[in-house]
């Protein structure tokens, strides 16, 4: 067969995978659960790996013992050197069919290179969060990234978790809550079935999967959206705290970066931006204050979101480690969805 | 045998037991692990009581195979009425031979009931922290005690993490640190054998272990005293935090309790505590400015620590269940270490 390429876009909820011609065409999508190897372990993480790979080659008509030319995995958790090698070792040892190459690089950088090979700021907020400058020379900064024990701040873990210590602080009386709780405490009691606070802890101990405690953020979201002064009040926070990172990263922006024609590029994935409407106030603030305060050369920026999964950029990433270029068509990937040019 | 009641101190770290006689006298006293079942598991945690109890016996040149008459059990994470029932069945079960009737409490109502039988706050602030008002009613209001999941505030944990945050945040640019880290970073890489940031994450996630990510407040204790600014501010905060947990229950205080001879009695338990003079400060200014906000009945408090195991409370409450009265030596049990009186 024709050369193929593979990556793979690994999430804490979803992970995707696709198969790309050597022209740059997709020949095959496919879906599959979480495989962040912090959050799994190691063997869930890469049989969900080669499950979705192996479903791809099936359904572009490949015979699947035929290894693909290369394996590029853009995947949240996909930092720590000694963790991905092990990942690879692994890959290679268990499923010797799956791929001739393997490549691993983060979320963040899979994304960024779906959208350009220019560079620009990636800000991821899905289970998780991370951001991530890339400057056109290639040199990155990172700010964020940690998971749930040590930041995700402005992921929809750190939403559905504000969230439910608002109520519980209220309940202390340790903390008066900005808003009424009512709707936020009812949200919380049927998503995780519970009858009162108790109820709470095997959710976040002995059962406790981020992924689902995450997920209580699509109930904050519709509560935002029907008006809950509390539900808006949580993402409006997160808005804030994912400008944070931007700020965070700022100083190491390349000049360059800032001059194109969007201002600073800043791209958003995952599935929280879902909800920038509720995020807009506090992020537009806490830029436009950083702005203020002494970027004076940051006159505009402009939010994109991808239109492609980030498995693209991971297997246009593989490619190329193992020597080959897979062209794509970075305008159709990604999309401006708001811009902001600061008064000066 | 005469009647032998047992009593354990269950927690995050190191557990007790002790045995009594009718007449209230210390017959042997065991140490042990960790017994808290959210943080080990329900195995773990009765195989580990049933140890301790069982040395307990021999120690005190009884018979392991006849029960005591009852086992009052004052556990860190025994709230939940689902969860102790299903301990006590378990326990039944597995070792008929152990006591002949069960009780299980929260440590820091067993702290409570070893310190008193009058009632006050207890503040217990070890790995992790919990608040209880305990009036002279018999009636209880708690504040905390959600585990580190949902709160944890000011205890050694809480401490760590805070002070690990700082050095995560700081390398992030994500906020400034109000102090130099490098006492902070250097311990924290000593204590968790890590060369950077990355290699925390597997004593964040993988080999997360509460006890010992706790067991770090040590070094920066030693860092505070040594006069480390960074140390000196995360105990500082911890004292607030603390303080912030009795102001969250003092509208419910019964005027009873602010009059006796040491104001309002505060028992304060756990390790973090021996770090007191670290604390102080933040502790006080919290209580000072709530005080002066609105609790002028409020003239005087003192801080008592404990000179016996709360297992001597959990006795004392397993044998009360069981129908006995044990006769409990309180001016033994309990010293206080600080007092203050507000100026009116």
């Amino acid at each position: 067969m024709s050369a193929v390429y593979g990556g793979v876009e690994g999430g804490g909820t979803h992970s995707k995978a696709v198969l790309v011609s050597a022209e740059g065409h997709i020949l095959a999508e496919t879906d599959g659960p979480c495989t962040n190897h912090w959050l799994v372990g190691v063997d869930k993480c890469i049989s969900g790996i080669h499950d979705m790979v192996q479903r791809a080659k099936i359904k572009a008509g490949l015979d699947p013992d035929t290894p693909v030319c290369s394996l590029g995995m853009s995947l949240s958790g996909g930092e720590q050197k000694a963790a991905i090698q092990k990942l690879i070792d692994d890959m290679r040892e268990r499923y010797p069919n799956l791929s001739q190459s393997y490549f691993i690089t983060t979320d963040a950088i899979g994304a960024m290179a779906t959208a350009s090979d220019y560079g620009g700021i990636v800000v991821i907020s899905g289970t998780g969060s991370n951001c991530k400058l890339v400057n056109p020379d290639g040199t990155q900064v990172g700010c964020g990234g940690w998971g749930h024990m040590m930041g995700d701040e402005g992921s929809a873990y750190w939403i559905s978790h504000l969230a439910v210590k608002t109520v519980f602080d209220a309940r202390d009386n340790l903390v008066t809550s900005p808003h009424d709780i009512t709707y936020v405490k009812k949200a919380m009691e049927e998503y995780f079935q519970v009858s009162d606070l108790m109820g709470m802890l095997p959710h976040l101990y002995r059962n406790f999967q981020k992924s689902h405690f995450a997920g209580f953020c699509r109930k904050l979201a519709e509560g935002g959206r029907a008006g809950d002064a509390l539900c808006q009040h949580v993402f409006r926070e997160s808005g804030k705290a994912l400008a944070q990172h931007i700020v965070a990263v700022l100083p190491k922006v390349n000049q360059d970066l800032f001059s194109g024609e969007f201002g600073l590029p800043v791209l958003c994935v995952g599935s929280v931006w879902c909800s920038w409407e509720l995020m807009k106030s506090g992020f537009t603030q806490v830029l436009s204050q950083a702005q203020a305060q002494g970027f004076s050369h940051f006159r505009k920026y402009s939010l994109l979101t991808l239109r492609q999964s980030s498995a693209l950029g991971g297997a246009k990433m593989g490619a190329q480690n193992a020597g080959a270029t897979l062209p794509l068509d970075y305008s159709a990937n990604a999309n401006v969805f708001f811009s902001h040019t600061f008064n000066q």
